[in-house]
């Protein structure tokens, strides 16, 4: 694919290439962030209006049973659960990622701290320095409730880290600012023989890449539906645990929508069977519906070769992003913070800018740049480093999804790309006003 | 109003008739259970396709800046305070009433713990026993956690059982069974008396009784948007919390939210000043935007004379039925739960029903009457006794909404009861399937 033509060509007899057009995709747009908010399904928004005026509006209190509102939070785990490698009943849709990671991490410190801490206390938990924010911060949160310590490493520092008093491993399967993925059985594998627990974060790995939590032999796992799942910006999150840990805990947000007998309306709490007592208050109908649009897509892109054919065109795309990128743009800074290895690479590529005086953070222009696409229509994102003080630079961050994406959107993006570099437009003040959201 | 036509008198001249025109509300439905799901606003599907087409759809990842997402819960927060006595930036709406009431308790018992367990620990929380069950089980995983006793009372037992071993006085403003409603300031300060702190859950109070957190000096509240507010199913809960206490503490579910400095990305966890701290995982746009049509129509009551007009408004709409039940209903063994005492009273009123037998809980045909009136599109909703176990009777509920329940409503309410009571309709098997929600 060395001629934009040669894309188009490419696009026309690619196997997945229906699926685009279940989306609404504005015009004048190449959407590389889906990564951060995934697109909105065409169905979306007869959904949306059919459960806001019939169920709710005519149906009213009603449509709890009638509507089925009751279990779709169940319901839609079910049918999600595939494309994670889990099992009937063991997927819930509800609250958002960083309330279902206190629920799982609280239950495998528990869980370390009764079955695995003896004869030696297990006194840590490990992260990643540069994991996503909110999953340190709940899990320093839990470290200091249960008095432990929060210990952040490089991914180079895995297995070594992994030690006797190491209570919980939590790692994102891929990593929002670099796009490296980890290999989930290996880890997990290296975890255990420490008798080290492992909470994955799926938010970028959901819908992106295999995964198959059961066949890891994953313990505990959490993730975000607004993103490659098309769920809707802040769509209800999912939760898994695996089965031999589901009945041991409450998780300690024990709300009545994890009672064994919700109506019964008693005054203590039994929680229900399975990973429903990983629900809490009452679930939300509108989100949860327009999520349902989302999943809907992945069930139709089973006709098209499931994840198999999914993850193919996903790293054909990121090469080509790479390819290209290095060809057409080289000599002003750029470097690639994904890992080449496809076996490591996430479906998103990070690039970092040096401004050539060989100062990062502040100075990289990878937020202007970022910004100088998006006026011109090509939506990806900037991610800060940490200034220098660290080895974590200034990334411009693009999401591919081969759900949508074409290969001519990469050709074309990287031209743009190229563009704003050569023309050096995004120097311009306005490119410089902070403001952005994964 | 002792006639239907008088009824539909005072309903053409009554000052908040126009507020029933913006909602929609089904043919042949005398919706009485707007305290477990409020009804439809007009305005909220237009505004959800909004969200959803233009928001979502077409400005994608650009909307959390240009379309205002990023700050949209306590935007709401502001807009409704006023009508829980809060001043903005005191609210935020967000999550579940249970994952706030969670947050909230947790910081309470923190405070109480550092400040007010000086010389002898505090080692109770107190709640009452008929307090709707979620707020119990949250509370009892607290106690867990924390090493406290939850002990839970009978209403009549305040203020005795405040003593200067308690914590924490966990209550709803209005009980969700019995429609009883508590003395806000008296009781806080019964509680400050004795060094305890107060939270208040408002889930059957905000919107329906004059609140005012501030004048009655709360020091933490949660509430529920879905029922009286209007908000839609399972819509985003809010959460207040004393601006003296505001900064003392993380809340532990400290997600990316509620951090000082969210888009700088680092990783250790530094407050938001003020409530934003409250706020944990990624917001849920599209049920805030309906849940902004709720509100907005409080917005609008302000012009008909808001809370005063509504309070009168829910008086006399629960007087009348009271009358109209013992009037019209006489001898079928109904018996009011709800106090007679206005001032002691919420927006609803509860019967119990003794079969004559004396018997009470499952013989008591309470939840076949219930199930009787739905199949006549009077909805109001059942719940559950202790079975004769204890003082809770099975009750029969229905709430009164001054925003759209029309004096003609409640006569024609009465009317079917008496017509099902009389015909021994409710005792048909169709009528004896369990299944509610609140």
């Amino acid at each position: 694919m060395t001629t934009l033509e040669a894309c188009r060509d490419v696009d026309q007899h690619e196997p997945l290439a229906p699926l685009r057009h279940l989306f609404d995709l504005p015009e004048g747009v190449i959407y590389l962030d889906g990564n951060s908010l995934g697109p909105l399904p065409k169905a979306t928004a007869a959904r949306v209006a059919d459960v806001v005026q019939r169920e709710w509006g005519q149906g009213l209190i009603r449509s709890w049973n009638d509507a089925g509102w009751i279990d779709l939070p169940q319901r839609l785990g079910d049918q999600f659960a595939p494309w994670i490698g889990a099992k009937p009943g063991e997927v819930v849709f509800t609250d958002t990622t960083s309330v279902n990671l206190y629920k799982v991490l609280s239950a495998a410190i528990r869980l370390s701290q009764q079955e695995f801490s003896d004869p030696a206390p297990r006194t840590k938990v490990i992260s990643e320095r540069s994991n996503f924010p909110t999953d340190l911060y709940i899990a320093e949160s839990l470290c200091k409730q249960h008095n432990l310590e929060l210990v952040l490493i490089e991914p180079e520092e895995l297995p070594a880290c992994l030690t006797t008093d190491v209570a919980v491993l939590l790692l994102s399967h891929v990593n929002y600012r670099t796009g490296h993925m980890h290999d989930m059985t290996q880890v997990t594998r290296d975890a255990h023989a420490q008798g080290v627990l492992t909470v994955w974060d799926l938010a970028h790995a959901a819908g992106a890449v295999p995964v198959d939590l059961n066949a890891a032999n994953a313990d505990y796992a959490v993730g975000c539906s607004y993103k490659y799942l098309n769920g809707g910006p802040g769509a209800p999150a999912f939760v898994w645990v695996h089965a031999r840990h589901t009945d041991k805990f409450w998780q300690p947000l024990s709300g009545w929508f994890g009672h064994a007998e919700q109506f019964a309306f008693n005054s203590d709490y039994q929680p229900a069977p399975g990973i429903r007592r990983y629900m809490c208050g009452t679930q939300p109908m509108i989100a949860l519906s327009a999520l349902q649009c989302g999943l809907d897509i992945f069930s139709e892109a089973e006709k098209y070769g499931g994840m198999t054919a999914l993850r193919r065109k996903s790293i054909a795309l990121t090469d080509l992003f790479i390819e290209l990128v290095e060809t057409r743009c080289a000599g002003y800074g750029l470097g690639l913070a994904t890992p080449r290895d496809i076996f490591a690479r996430g479906s998103q590529v990070c690039l970092t800018r040096d401004d050539g005086a060989g100062v990062d953070g502040q100075g990289s222009g990878a937020y202007a740049i970022v910004q100088a696409l998006i006026a011109r229509g090509v939506i990806g994102d900037f991610r800060k480093g940490d200034g220098g003080k660290g080895p974590h630079k200034d990334i411009l961050r693009f999401g591919f999804t081969p759900l949508y994406t074409r290969f001519e959107d990469v050709w074309n993006a990287v031209e743009h790309l190229r563009q704003v570099l050569e023309s050096g437009e995004w120097q311009k003040p306005e490119f410089n006003r902070i403001n952005a959201v994964t």
